[in-house]
């Protein structure tokens, strides 16, 4: 229900009694703007800025109601100057729906005022690292590489910028999404793919900027956060049930060659490590720069490098360990499909008509034009024919987040405006070439880049490239940022890179890192290692006896926990519940709204890993319940309780009256 | 895509180059026919004839085209004698629906005939139990009383005839759905509850009659049958996953009071029995008739027969044993709930505004009007406090077949076109009564009743009442053929009665039939046992502790194959793959499209009961890939098989190629 109320000159909208906008002459809702972009790309970091020539604040208001066919809709129309620009609000399968009019010239940019109170809290806005509430600060939505350190007071985000242009910010994502979720219980959609800024710093209101007029913005209230969480998905897609294969141990990162990799691999067995698959991303070859290992981008298997691959795929398999491998939306300049792909007229191209070439750092590569429909069905068949064929179960979908803005595609829209829905292409790709070869159940893929349709699209995320390091903003505590935002935008499929993967500028991992982030790992959907760009530099799964031993004991636990898991991705996929879920969820109060260092596995398991170097202990507050101990078995009330945790013991507890408490108190 | 074809005076429709419709004036698409009903019902087993008064072909066709809005419309008209009938088709999400005229006067009778072939399969129409492929039969559709014995050559069902009326027919069913799959890889859907027959007996058209024009007729054609089959539940509504509960043991059903109950689960407990849950049917106890023990209909705890109940019933759930009850959409006169809903005028009526009163067989009760908001908001909140408010974590969701046609109702719709539509209203209370409760992973409902509106609203079908004993038609065979029929139908998720229920005119559960129930149960979403109508006649799982022995292993077996169970709920929930599948789903040949004796446990397993009493061995065709005996661990290659079948070693395979095939390998 819209209804309106005006007084002392303000005019407010509520929807289901919920006030959301509010108009005034001196705070209007509407403001154009006429700005012009500088846009400048360093290897997939982007530095945008926008000159602001004008700018009109729209005072005046004229509202008006009409109903046809059943339907009411509302009109706002707002003008300054003799230039008008309107809203129409209605009401469609019980969310708000906002209609706009096209901007008046010579306007460019839509500033759209939300009503907002002081006390509100927000989430979402796809993957952020370093902030899970957003409120106070702004948050320009642009898929790049999430940067080095992403802090500018840290020495590593400054020695990145300087070196490499590559320290990244607060805000730098993979995967933004122009979907927020108010500590008032509702969601806002806007259906754009153009450069946004959500700006939730001002005390009365959410600024949001769209440098594209959306399609519609949506805006959905509901009795509780849980509800407002799963009305996304149900907006915007649910992700599937995974390949049952994944729960039944660790997907272990390795490289180098068949025999390196059977030797590892029965390193960890003869330990009775449970190993679900072998991820192998140099199946396609390798190439070496100065940035450390890289892999050779052309999706066939090197047979110098693995030989017999083809043979080991299948008895491993058999095992029940799966082989996986790694693609992107790249192909490497003068090797063979790149020559088909040219020949075939699928790449990005410059104005001038030649193949557009990104530099990925000392060799470049052309972009697969997914706007093209033959292009899209021939990638399909390159993943169908040579990494289904080839036996692979699962890949890295990798990259997506790059697409340069000048770069001229086949559909002849702007790239400014496909920039942002590249990633959500690239995993369609993905997800029909998987379908439509029949193996849905089967085959895993998982991606670092995304955008609103990867809710539908995407069957796994992972949180992309962490340091190696303990850092919030880019070390293992912000996977878990990362993870409640991703579920506060209706995504609920996360994982990471155990041990993290950035390795430079002196940084190495440590293997107290790496035990600590398999404990975290231990209670997501998934478990899978990486070797980080300079393995070398790295503690590695298998660099001494004590640490095999760990990845033994927390894959056990995973697989253990098999039945639990599998219920939360289906709920995930039937209901839209998050697998991994800030507390607020479950227990709406104000003081979880903030918490970014603890979470909800599911309803019953409530999870604190140690994020600190050298802490052998947490600080958790547990809500309202009774909590007992996972490894410990002791009980815990609510409230706030200091938690040993050495290693191998993560604060990890379940609730008492939990469905799944007798699987959980057996665990030994 | 629709297309016409006109040839030797035949108008042939074909819809994405399937041939469905065909018209000549010797044998119309359409006939009109005027008749009148008699509608004779004795405790839900209906008697309904039809008189013809006149017929009409409508021999001429006039066929127009349009395009409006994007979207092409075809419009076939037929006339005779100058009255007109038309139908319009179109196309919408990658369906034909078909959209008719309403019927001129005096006709009520609306007869189309659909092209068909002479070797084709048809499959669906709800739950049939005696049938699986439905060709060569006409199918009235029409939900009533299943009928004892179902089949008028044998004894039990004239005894059951001749003592009850209660012996039943081949298409009686609790469960009847306007919906068929047809071997030519489409389904037809018919958007109506008005009494229909669908006669599938003529070789060149199946011929559907409908007592009320259906709002649209939906037809689909997919690649191959499981699509089809998927596309079912994707229009109609897909299931819900279950709660993670109902896989970590049996449901035992069992009466008598709370010491009673308790002493059996501690017997079945010594003896290391995994026990989920008690399924106690007389919690609001019970009252005697002829027919034997039957229960008392106001649904609130009886503290007489059940003292204490209230306090072992979280006792138990700490123990991990649900406590299940009953209720059924009847309320027992002259008790609470009926004297509440009379003050509240939430009952059926007959027309001359008394209360409707329901013969069920030495006692009476009042319909709860579910055509009325009041009534169902009452209801719900009978649920919700009586049941849930008391501890229950399931029940029996029973009846809803018995809507008498000449009752007055709130809504003032005829109930001869509301009769099919109750189960799906009375399914739908129980669903929203669990999720307005928050409860929905927590409790667990089933019905035997069903309609088109069970796909999206009935969590879990159980195959009703069948007879104690190994006859066809209605007794262990049938709950394999009812599951397939549903499985054909959209409703993935279904189970029976092990050993059955009931024991009438000398039937006597065998101690062979309830372990061979035991073994066909323990391969479906769901183990639940039951007394039947007179427990003191039957074996049950405790007679002897060779039983007990027996139903703790196939419970074991049960419980072991939790993930692999669990991960084709989810499916059914996401993908619409039933649960129990006929074999073609994944074998698409002519030889599997009459098998009802053996069927597919989700993709990996092949489940081949013995359905026959004092053998020892089956004979199973398994389809083109190797299989491995579930227990011997012997291989078998595609092709026909005698396997030796002892008790408790029933004849199951795994394909070798399994994701699971590591856990059915090490099954012990």
């Amino acid at each position: 229900m819209i209804s309106f109320s005006k007084q002392n000159g303000k005019l407010s909208v509520f929807y289901n009694q919920l006030k959301i906008l509010e108009h005034s002459e001196i705070c209007p809702l509407v403001t154009l703007k006429e700005g012009k972009e500088s846009v400048d790309m360093y290897r997939g970091n982007y530095f945008i800025e926008d000159e602001t020539l004008s700018t009109l604040s729209l005072g005046s208001y004229l509202l008006s109601e009409s109903y046809s066919e059943g339907r009411g809709v509302s009109t706002l129309t707002f003008s300054a100057q003799g230039l008008a620009f309107s809203i129409e609000l209605s009401e469609r399968e019980g969310r708000l729906h906002l209609c706009f009019s096209s901007l008046p010239k010579p306007y460019n940019r839509l500033v759209l005022r939300l009503f907002a109170t002081e006390d509100e809290y927000v989430w979402g806005c796809g993957e952020q690292f370093s902030h899970f509430n957003l409120r106070g600060k702004n948050f320009p939505l642009w898929t790049q590489e999430q940067g080095v350190g992403r802090n500018k007071q840290t020495e590593i985000t400054q020695i990145a910028d300087r070196l490499d242009r590559a320290g990244g910010d607060y805000h730098t994502t993979f995967y933004p999404q122009p979907t927020f979720v108010s500590s008032r219980r509702y969601f806002v959609h806007a259906d754009t793919y153009g450069y946004a800024n959500f700006d939730f710093s001002l005390p009365t209101c959410h600024q949001l900027e769209f440098w594209d007029v959306p399609a519609t913005l949506t805006l959905s209230v509901k009795p509780s956060l849980l509800e407002v969480v799963q009305d996304i998905s149900l907006l915007l897609g649910r992700q599937q049930i995974l390949p049952p294969w994944v729960y039944d141990g660790i997907i272990l990162g390795m490289q180098g060659g068949t025999s390196t990799c059977l030797k590892k691999l029965e390193v960890m067995q003869s330990s009775c490590v449970k190993v679900a698959g072998l991820w192998i991303q140099d199946w396609e070859g390798e190439r070496y720069t100065s940035f450390g290992k890289r892999l050779r981008w052309n999706w066939q298997w090197d047979d110098e490098l693995y030989p017999g691959l083809d043979t080991e795929i299948v008895r491993l398999k058999q095992q029940g360990v799966r082989v996986l491998g790694y693609i992107n939306p790249y192909v490497l300049a003068d090797h063979p499909l790149y020559e088909e792909a040219l020949r075939l007229d699928l790449l990005g191209k410059r104005c001038d008509g030649s193949v557009y070439l990104v530099d990925f750092g000392e060799f470049d590569a052309a972009i697969v034009d997914f706007t093209k429909a033959e292009a899209v069905a021939w990638y399909k068949r390159v993943i169908t024919d040579e990494l289904i064929g080839f036996g692979l179960c699962g890949w890295m979908a990798d990259f997506g987040e790059y697409l340069p803005t000048d770069v001229v595609l086949a559909n002849q829209r702007p790239a400014m405006l496909e920039h942002n829905a590249w990633p959500g292409y690239w995993a369609k790709v993905n997800k029909d070439a998987i379908q439509e070869s029949g193996k849905s159940d089967e085959i895993l893929f998982f991606m670092r880049a995304g955008s609103q349709q990867s809710l539908a699209s995407c069957q796994m995320m992972w949180a992309g490239d962490q340091n190696v390091d303990w850092s919030e903003d880019d070390g293992l505590p912000s996977v878990i940022t990362s993870a409640l935002s991703l579920a506060m935008s209706g995504m609920g499929l996360h994982h990471s890179d155990i041990g993290g993967y950035t390795t430079l500028y002196g940084m190495k991992r440590s293997k107290e890192l790496l035990i600590r982030w398999a404990e975290q790992a231990a209670f997501t959907a998934l478990m899978r290692t990486h070797e980080g760009n300079r393995p070398k530099d790295n503690w590695q799964f298998d660099s001494d006896q004590e640490t095999i031993a760990a990845i033994k004991r927390m894959t056990d636990i995973h697989v253990y926990l098999k039945p639990y898991l599998m219920h939360l991705v289906a709920q995930n996929a039937q209901q839209g519940r998050p697998v991994i879920r800030p507390l607020f969820l479950h227990y709406e109060q104000e003081r979880f709204f903030g918490v970014k260092d603890s979470y909800l596995l599911g309803r019953d398991l409530l999870v604190a890993p140690v994020l600190e170097e050298g802490s052998n202990s947490v600080v958790v507050t547990l809500p309202d319940d009774v909590w007992v101990h996972l490894f410990t078995k002791v009980e815990y009330q609510g409230g706030t309780h200091c938690i040993d945790a050495p290693l191998l013991c993560p604060a990890v507890f379940y609730r008492k009256e939990s469905d799944f408490a007798s699987l959980f108190a057996s665990l030994q």
